[in-house]
C-alpha cells in the first residue's frame, strides 16, 4: 500500500489554491489516500520568525507576477485578491467542523472557498461570508447559514484547528503547500513533479 | 536572438550549486548567452527582512534533509559543509577579479569554488583557500597565491562585488539561485524546468 500523503495548506496561500487544484489527481494516479489540513501560518511563523511572502520586500513583488504567471501556465481562473493575504481562520473552521464526519464536502468546501478567493476574488476572511459559500457549496449538507455560523464558533472546532496547526508545526511544517509523503516532506508547489517523482519510484 | 540570462547566486547556497550545474548548458540549448553574477545574500537580506534558511526554525532542517535529496536525484557530488553558511566575500571578489577579461576562467573558478564546498565540504570563506583554489583550478592564467590574494584586496573589486549586489536588488533578486530571462524572474533551483519551458516557448 503507498504511503499516505498529507495536504497542508493555508486558505491565503495563493500556491496553496495551485496545489489544490493537483494534489488528488496526483494521489489517485499512485493509489494514495490524501488527508487535507488547512493550518494558519501566521501562528507558525512565531515559531519560524518567517513573515508572508506578500509583505516581504521584493519577495512580495515577485510573488505578486509569479501567482499570474503560474496560473497562465496551468491554466487555473485566478487573480490576487484586494484581501490578500486573507485571514483563514473562519475558512479552517468550517472545514474541520466536517472533515471527520464528511471528509469529501469538507474538501468540496474547501475547492469552494479557494476558487471563492482566488478565482473570483471574495473576500473569504468574514465568517458570514464563509457561511455563505458553504450553504451554496454544499447544499443541504450543511444546513442554513446560521447552522454553519454557530459550528464556526464551536470550541471543539476551534481547538481542532488550533491541533492541526500545533500537529503540523511538530510534523515540520513551515509553509502552503506542504505535502508529506508518509513522513518525507515536500514545500512548495515547485515541488508537485518531484511528489510524482517520488511516488513513482518509490523515493530514491 | 534568444534574451540573454544572468545568473545570480550566492557561493553559501546549495541550491545555487546545483544550479551552477546546469544553468550553461540549459542556456545552451536554447543559443542563450548566460552571465553570472555571484551576490552576497547577507548584504540583501538586510532589505528583505529575510535570515539565511539554515537559521530558520523548521525550515532549517528541512533545507538539510532537501539538498542530500536533490543531489542524489541529479547525481551531484554533495556534503553540507560544517562552514555552511559559508562567507563567499572572498569567492565572490575572485570571481569578479576575473569576470570582464577571462570569463569563462571566472566561471572555471567559480565551478571550481563551489566544488570545493559542496562536493568536497572545504571551507571557502578564507581568502587564503580561495587562493589557493583559483591557483589550482586556473593554473597559470592567474598566476601564484599572492598574486590573487592582492586582487582579492583591490578596491575596483570590491566595489565591483558592492555594484553587483546593489544592482541585484535593483533588479529584484532576493534569493539564490535567481534567473533573469531577459526581465522575466525566476527564482530557485526548482524553476530551473520552468526557465527551460519559457525560452522554448518564449514565454506564455
Amino acid at each position: 500500500m503507498a504511503d499516505p500523503i498529507d495536504f497542508y495548506f493555508d486558505f491565503a496561500s495563493p500556491y496553496g489554491y495551485f496545489a489544490s487544484l493537483r494534489i488528488d489527481e496526483l494521489a489517485r494516479a499512485h493509489g494514495c489516500r490524501v488527508t487535507w489540513h488547512p493550518i494558519l501560518l501566521g501562528a507558525i511563523f512565531k515559531v519560524t520568525g518567517m513573515k508572508p511572502n506578500l509583505e516581504q520586500p521584493l519577495r512580495g513583488e515577485y510573488l505578486s507576477h509569479d501567482v499570474g504567471r503560474i496560473a497562465r501556465l496551468i491554466g487555473a481562473p485566478f487573480t490576487l485578491p484586494d484581501s490578500a493575504p486573507v485571514n483563514g481562520v473562519a475558512a479552517s473552521r468550517a472545514f474541520y467542523w466536517l472533515a471527520d464526519d464528511q471528509p469529501e464536502q469538507a474538501k468540496a468546501l474547501a475547492r469552494a472557498l479557494y476558487h471563492a478567493h482566488f478565482a473570483e476574488g471574495r473576500d473569504i476572511g468574514p465568517a458570514d461570508t464563509v457561511a455563505e459559500i458553504a450553504v451554496q457549496a454544499l447544499a443541504g449538507a450543511v444546513g442554513d447559514r446560521a447552522a454553519v455560523l454557530a459550528a464556526l464558533g464551536n470550541p471543539t472546532v476551534k481547538d481542532r484547528l488550533r491541533a492541526e496547526t500545533e500537529q503540523a508545526v511538530a510534523r515540520g511544517v513551515f509553509g502552503s503547500p506542504f505535502v508529506l509523503v508518509g513522513n518525507e516532506p515536500f514545500w512548495g508547489w515547485d515541488r508537485l513533479d518531484m511528489v510524482d517523482r517520488w511516488l513513482s519510484n518509490g523515493g530514491w
